[in-house]
């Protein structure tokens, strides 16, 4: 058995199968704490249809403890995958409080004393309870798993949290009102509800609850002696920390939701106030604005996002580019020849520049410092002296070629025709990565002066 | 027929007739979701009256199937205007759920089925719920439009959720009662409300759900069965979340409102602060104070601004500053004779800076590179040594121009007596951009070597 | 008469005077905001004792529009003092709708209908409330003024849009109560409010305004006809809405209050977490926690401050940085004899630097380049290799000045006892403000060759 | 006496045994804001039984003004040790109010007026209030004490004020009907409260505040008269305002409780955003998922942490640095006869690098300038050319050593096997530190050129 389970490889503590059991544990202990209180304060007869469940939810617990004998864990950010030392660190951490959570306590008292009452059996499932901080370790391991969205987890935290805290004061409000009822008035005697069935009572009970919880207040159930006043004093304070913990998260997740627009907006805002208090004339204004609404309808704002990219290190940055632009360059004829690396190294030198319709993009008889590759948009090159419209460049073309291979003055005007998404490779950027390879850095050269010499 | 819809250009996602025409299909929509629900719950007999209005919204959806076959849309960022492949791309995603939305059963179980309930004819009406979704992508569209103001955009969608959510929790409520009340008791029976007219019994219900939804509870009408206190619960807790929303909604916005200002405060709080502490004079907190109160009032904190026309492309920026600044250039002896290119590029070499009274712009003897052109403002020139002022300067002055053609001492000093706002021009600047006209640059070094001979 | 007026100055928007003006403004507009519907809705007959009160009100408001047209107002930043400009300007905006609210129409009603109602008279009075919108500008104004608490305007503003809110509920109240209690059931009829006496009935109104706007909703008022219930539905809505709108605000102005301190905390925050994370040994925790404690309770973060003093104008950050730290230099003798001019351009080129006991300022032997002034706190000069201490530098010492003369090794080690805030100055900025003070820069030489040759 | 205390040595503001008794004071403070108000309001006979507490309380107050003259303040940034003006600091400052608030009316009224009621007695104690605003100043201070996590003490302080101003709100309420009661109706006739007992009032009373200032409104208990009916206009709005606070300050709690998260959040919001409209392949995707996964899992945005350290004063980085690194360092033999110095000042010009599976570190016969410290992860040293494998990297390591000595191509290519923290050493840096050390740059020079000369 023991030499069975050692031969299991440990699980990964972010593998997808692991994040499945955990939703079961989840699952399993909210079943518990919904559960184990109601049947204590409800001395509920339904105990019996729900033995089987019971002891599944038991059966899952029982595995876990297994199952973690077998997960990784990090320490200092290196993964543990040693059996002997994630059994060590489980048995200084969670292992104790996990055997008790799962001690068959009922299962006894049900085969040794079956007379016992039904109240004594939930009594003896309590320490199932100790779970519960666990769900809490686990919501906090899904938020912070980048895979998932970090707003949906905190929402379903937050919802289960309140409905448990809902159902544990209907609990509570019932067993008080039934303690003190035997001996006086209780809220119980005011609409006949001791009489009632147990669905009744409880329903009643949640509706009280959730009444006072949310500050809604009806006030057709209120308290009738002094220990229900106690307890209406403090499930009132719990509902408005809860309320103001509850608002608290949402303006949080939606403040986060979107920040990146916020950020957005707020320097529209500033735009526009400035281009209101300068009377910028209306044809300047909506071109600027429209500038705006493309740069962050089509790019969310460029801007960013080439500032994560340089973020990223090197090989991963070098696959974004490649799978990004490789296509535009390989079709330059000088690069044709190149080693594959050499298109590696010089792709991640590119940098972007979004143009609005009707921008020279270099100018005739100008100095050249840089090629340029169109990803998107129409741009048109012409001679500004004769007008002469030489051709129309639209997306994968390239233009400014001979400024990396040697100064000349630019030949024609570029001009754009609609936006424009370009792509720069600097001279000195070309001339850098050259220097690694000399081979082709000899070719290169060659070219440069032969078409030199033609052009003198 | 298809051929004259073929021949229909097809429109821009932005156009402003696209805008009404969406705004229409909201209303449509709306309307929708406020009379199919309400019939379904009241089995209203108002029905036939509101016939030809149905069959009017049924048009105005049909009408948009076919005009969505002529609306551009973008992908990857680009503009899609062909008409096949617009065809192609509504086909593959909303022109199914929009046919099953505007087909006109009703129309069918009026004509075949004279006799069937009201209830009948309103389900059929129930596939037009399918538009509700598109609703949302319009205010997202409208919400990212930057003509439109967010924050409205934004509350206007709130207030139609919560209207909405309001309007079906009461149809939801009198619907239960409704039911519940023929076999046992029911909120109905509570006021004798089963008995009353339909306005009343929607305004009952209505009430209720406000009463609820808006946690004010006054407790007159509460629920009286178990499926009256289920459906409260959940009711009771959609209004806890409605309110966090859009509670954390009005935060989002009046936080986003005044983003800048509070940034501004922010500063300003740490100044005081640090005034404060340090023991700073009052007179000179005076002057401080009063300098943050010039920048914020007519500036709006002016380095953010100029911040931004550093981000506007080339050809944009150009126009701003022409339109900002060219006037003040054009009044420059040196300047006359320039080509209007020339004027372009140093304009935008211009950079601000706002001064206080009494304030040095550049003292005697001491060296320049730098001429200075008033936006705003006086200044005067006078001597430090004798005293004499030379010249008052105002608003369209500039002042310094010989350090841009030659290195020199200043003759004069120059001290502000109001708050100014100047541009300074670099003369490396200007080198740079005189390099660009080697014509220009001919005659400006003559003019340099002249005045600098007279000098010495 | 009007001679008079066009002799008396314009006076500055910001003028303390006027913001008291604006502040009887305020409170007049605020007494019309409450009697005026109070005497509508209520009938009242109190109004004769008002009478004075009223007329007061009134003349206050004719009063201000004469002012009006001797307060300055900027346009485009610029100050316009010229009363024709302001009188243009003035008709052009305010004066038409300032005008009509002040028409005396409730005088000419008492004298010529003396039998007219007092509701008429409310009625005439009504056209004051064009006034109200003034306030909100007059807040505004308030909110940019830097001499004022941006939260505490803001919160005030809250508080009378609250009140005013509640208080026009109860109005329109009780107005819908009486006009449908006199064919019908009405809330008045409930608890026999119709017989009470106006102070009762306006209380009992309130009382249900502000139960249900704060969704506290006793119940003991509830609405009993159609038409209150529609109105019901709105004051909830509007409920709502006001408390969304008073935590937004709230939020905001709380957030906003100590940004500074929450930034210091995230980063703390960052700073513990990375400790905690590394395992960093808990006595050199406390000395980094010790540290930050220092820095935020004596400084605020000092790296905030000198990022803003940068940002001032030459001539306040001059100001600024003499009252600080003038004295501090001229105590070192080398600059005994400088004008005062050298001293000022000296002054704004030292650097803070904060340290913790026992770090090393300078060490023997090497290189020095800066010269240091003690702000704050005790430092020890002494030789590392003997271990002999030479001086005791406090408050006002300076050391290593020699290194701005000539370089030179370092002769002594220089320790801090305890937390010291010192000033740098190093060699390059004193050489650069040198250059400005040709004679001064002699007579520097001339000391350093001195002792140079003395050293040698 | 005095010459005992003046022998007591001063306390620093911030010592622990100061906070221990600055919570004594908040308590004491706390037991007198709840018991005076309660018994002026209910004529509490209960008294006499609490005179001990009472005049213990009082002692603690008393003994606090003796020991304000030993706790040392801090004046402009330096701390006061001084007793003298220690004396005439808090004389200036608290003295007064202190002794007012410490006078022993009520004992003298007990001694000399025993037949006074109880109220008197209790309005003898009203003085004691003025030590409530000290809590404040107590609570503000702790918050700004970075040992204590701010969100506490503020949650803490929070719930003071909430329970408070309940329990005043609940005292003035029976108060009012208690006065209001004995000449005509109030809220306590309703349930015949006016004949139960002090402890039943005092729930019933607190039941309200509860229940109104939380907006839950029952409405078993209302006003009955227009005293009343003013007092709960109060109480409402004091509620609204009491809840948008509680909810600002912990909307304002939330969101700074995870602000670093919620930045890296929005910045993993925007990599998606650009990923998914760039159409990014998936396992690309991954890869960047996986990167963003790791760097915040184990450093928590690692870039974030280093800008952090820079911060530091030099003393301090050093032995953080030290700590962490200097192992490392110690193990390369060129560093082994280095001065304690020398290693201390490398190593804080270690620069960190986090890098993905299968990156490539170095590559064969690329020129280096730098060495390699390996912290954590394993990677490989393998010929390009051949494929053969040289060796294998793990925590501990260093590579390319030669680098610092002289320049010189690779002789292999290292490639990251797992996810590695690496810490580069640029050759500048060394000779910056080397430049400092003549004796040990001799040595290294002497060892660069032996190596050198082997390989050639």
């Amino acid at each position: 058995m023991l030499s069975f389970f050692s031969r299991i490889p440990s699980f990964h503590p972010e593998s997808r199968l692991l994040i499945i059991w955990e939703a079961l544990i989840v699952l399993v202990t909210l079943y518990n704490c919904f559960t184990i209180p109601f049947r204590i304060a409800f001395n509920a007869t339904i105990y019996k249809n729900w033995f089987l469940l019971d002891n599944l939810a038991d059966l899952i617990l029982i595995i876990d403890i297994f199952l973690r004998f077998h997960i990784s864990y990090t320490k200092e950010g290196e993964l543990i995958k040693d059996k002997a030392e994630i059994s060590i660190h489980y048995r200084k951490t969670d292992f104790k409080s996990n055997l008790i959570a799962s001690l068959p306590l009922d299962i006894f008292v049900y085969l040794f004393l079956p007379q016992a009452s039904l109240i004594l059996m939930g009594l003896c499932r309590i320490p199932r309870l100790l779970r519960f901080p666990q769900c809490f370790l686990i919501f906090r391991k899904w938020d912070n798993n980048v895979y998932f969205n970090s707003g949906v987890v905190r929402m379903f935290e937050l919802f289960i949290i309140v409905f448990l805290i809902d159902h544990w004061v209907a609990c509570l409000w019932f067993f008080i009102g039934n303690l003190t009822g035997q001996s006086g008035e209780s809220w119980l005697q005011g609409d006949n509800l001791h009489l009632e069935n147990t669905t009744t009572q409880y329903l009643y009970s949640l509706y009280w609850s959730i009444t006072t919880l949310t500050t809604v207040g009806y006030g057709d159930i209120t308290p009738q002696n002094n220990i229900e006043l106690i307890f209406t004093f403090m499930v009132m304070f719990l509902g408005v920390s809860l309320y103001a913990f509850v608002i608290g998260n949402v303006v949080a997740v939606i403040s986060n939701l979107d920040a990146s627009k916020n950020r957005f907006r707020d320097k529209l805002g500033q735009v526009q106030a400035y281009m209101w208090e300068r009377k910028i004339p209306p044809s300047l204004q909506k071109n600027i604005l429209d500038y705006y609404q493309y740069m962050w309808e089509y790019n969310r704002d460029v801007t960013l996002d080439f500032y994560f990219l340089d973020e990223l290190p090197h090989s991963i940055k070098t696959r974004v580019y490649c799978y990004l632009y490789q296509e535009l360059l390989e079709k330059v004829p000088i690069f044709q020849d190149a080693e594959p690396c050499f298109i590696e190294d010089l792709v991640i030198k590119l940098k972007p520049r979004i143009l609005p319709p009707h921008d020279y993009v270099i100018r005739e008889d100008q100095m050249g410092h840089e090629m340029y590759f169109v990803k998107r948009g129409q741009l048109q090159a012409f001679s500004e002296k004769t007008g002469k419209v030489y051709s129309l460049l639209v997306a994968g073309s390239f233009f400014g070629e001979i400024a990396l291979l040697y100064d000349s003055r630019r030949t024609a005007s570029v001009k754009t025709l609609t936006y424009c998404e370009l792509f720069v490779l600097y001279k000195e950027d070309f001339d850098k990565v050259l220097n690694n390879y000399p081979q082709f850095s000899e070719k290169v050269k060659k070219i440069a002066d032969q078409r030199h010499q033609v052009r003198e």
